[in-house]
């Protein structure tokens, strides 16, 4: 894609189109404020770049039938979504809907370029599936903080070797097409804001456990990356005073209590310490212990297994009340590898929350699940350069 | 003032002849990116309403002198931040300027009826010393949460009697002008962002440690309120789990730690039990104790005065250490009546946020006094109806 909209009302009509579908060109009318024929030189414009298409004659409105127009079917995006331990790849078509994606094990600890093999692996497999032939644009996540108008990931905690290693850059040389890069949980709420549980929300968080424990925040339908790209890294939060020893050095944060890391160390211990005959038999067989061990144990009625979710739940949710009161946000989104937990660990959230944080503040406030899975990152990776693309120029 | 900009061109002019003075067309014209001749018609239109004056020729910059322009001289602001147990009015120039100001001691739980005809008495006082004969705008600021686009606050916890109180309307209707209300909080942010500390800096919270502790949050140069008004109210946040039992019916909050309130409870205490001989000395005197006799105390180097703002500025900087790095600001300011208490406090903040918070997000965070004090307040009232007005109609 080498066309960019000309000025901010194409980028509203190509944005329309995207989150829309095929419109008639009566309702992009009543969408974007311009007159008849303001309007028809605009789309006429969009027409010549071949952005937008023709898509036939809409249902009439009475009186003439408008036409309508779609964006160009040839478009195509690619979202990446790097985690501590998995990718997933996918390629969607322009209004985002995924053609196809990948998920497959991977370590970030192996550094970017060992990754970046893979990742190009997975591409290649889903363009010889037929699925695409190029790219106009790539997003990409990655599980740390990113300096975002460079692209680049910044002392990023759990991926050494990334530190100041020009994603942005390699990709996009690779891919031959823009790319954008960002912190895999800002592409989270970016997903679920595109297509999940957030539509039409303008100011809300989404807290992803997974590994670590990371939020993406939202404020006036905008990310907030804040001053040096670290908003929402939460997991160091304190949520016990001289309590725990943490990895990062200091005691007390929420990670030292409850993720995916804390969770198989937790389990781990329950199974060695006989408080848990269903962990024991499953470290017996497996050798290590992770997250949806402890979900199959609880789902067994396992005691020590529930307390984990039970408590890790509350750990998490004492944060995330803070953080309400703070920001007071109009929804909250729980997402993640570890909602395999599911309804026990959103119930512990909920107690903790609609306990401790004011009432003014959770009176209207839902506190729910994501709906994308894992696929709410890759989503977020092509709305994120969807609508860089279709910014102007 | 009945003139408004008839468009965001001649607002984004008001709004740079109230934060820059009296400017030339040449200058005018580099910051707008507007034509010369497209500058010049809109200048015209403003000179037209009034709400603009010509103020002379500008100094040379080569070639012909350029005319400068100013805001009206006659215009006037009004600004009104109720705490509390006192209250501000100021009133203001066309930029903001104060051309006069007014404390006095009041109690907010006197309620709406009581504390408006002292405001208005005081506001009498300030237009009979000659400083204005009405007002083209006010704000005020009160010490609870508030539904903005109303302008009346919300089950307010330190203001019995104001629940659902029509601030906006009633004083809309004494004034004779429009006006706005909203948290004391958010006016002290944008007072700093206008006059103080926070000029230039577009992700910012202020933590103002009054009574009790609230804060103000700019995101993008403007304040968040939240979905319901909410936002910044942090006097709740759990810095200890199980810990004290606070006035709210949970255990653990900020306030139950510090703030005026907390303060006062735990220096009458130090005094009673012997543990602050400076403190008992002030007790006999006065009866009961405040910020001010632990401040004072602490000055002449008495230990528990100074433990009592050490570690109440610990648990703060507890809280604002999480609060860091959720929201990774560009600057934290402090400010509030207990700031008093000086660079112990601070020092104590600091330290901990420091030592809590992720290098990342606080590597270049300036965390500072407030510049404005007991005037933060009334300017960011000032500024945020002037704001208003200075918007297309």
């Amino acid at each position: 894609m080498t066309a960019r909209p000309a000025n901010a009302h194409q980028a509203r009509l190509l944005r329309l189109l995207r989150d829309g579908g095929p419109t008639s060109r009566a309702r992009l009318g009543d969408e974007v404020e311009l007159s008849r024929s303001k309007l028809a030189v605009e789309v006429d414009r969009l027409l010549e770049t071949g952005l937008v298409v023709a898509d036939g004659l809409a249902a009439s409105r009475g009186g003439r039938r408008s036409h309508n127009v779609r964006l160009s079917p040839g478009l195509r995006f690619l979202g990446i979504d790097i985690g501590a331990t998995s990718v997933d790849v996918a390629v969607t078509g322009p209004e985002l809907e995924i053609l196809g994606h990948l998920n497959q094990p991977m370590d970030v600890r192996e550094g970017p370029v060992a990754v970046f093999e893979q990742v190009l692996a997975m591409v290649a497999k889903l363009k010889h599936d037929g699925l695409a032939e190029g790219f106009d644009g790539a997003g990409i996540g990655v599980p740390g903080p990113v300096r975002f108008p460079e692209g680049v990931p910044v002392a990023p905690p759990i991926m050494p070797g990334w530190d100041g290693f020009p994603v942005r850059e390699a990709l996009s040389q690779e891919l031959g097409c823009p790319v954008l890069v960002d912190n895999d949980v800002n592409l989270m709420a970016l997903g679920e804001q595109q297509a999940g549980v957030a539509r039409s929300v303008r100011d809300f968080f989404c807290v992803k456990i997974g590994t670590g424990i990371g939020c993406g925040i939202v404020v006036g339908g905008e990310v907030h990356r804040g001053t040096t790209g670290s908003a929402g890294d939460i997991g160091h939060i304190q949520a016990e005073p001289e309590g725990r020893p943490c990895a990062c050095g200091n005691r007390g944060c929420l990670e030292a209590y409850f993720g995916g890391a804390a969770l198989a160390r937790d389990a781990e211990a329950a199974a060695r310490d006989g408080s848990s005959p269903e962990l024991a038999a499953r470290l017996a067989v497996a050798g290590r212990l992770s997250g949806p061990d402890v979900a199959a144990a609880a789902a067994a009625g396992d005691a020590a297994a529930l307390g984990l979710i039970r408590d890790g739940g509350t750990r998490t949710g004492q944060v995330i009340a803070g953080l309400v009161s703070f920001f007071n946000p109009g929804l909250v989104v729980i997402g993640g590898g570890v909602t395999g937990l599911g309804h026990t660990l959103l119930a512990s959230i909920r107690t903790q929350v609609y306990r401790q944080s004011l009432p003014l503040a959770t009176g209207n406030l839902p506190l729910v699940l994501g709906e994308l899975g894992q696929l709410a990152g890759v989503t977020g990776a092509t709305r994120l350069i969807s609508d860089h693309l279709f910014s102007p120029a």
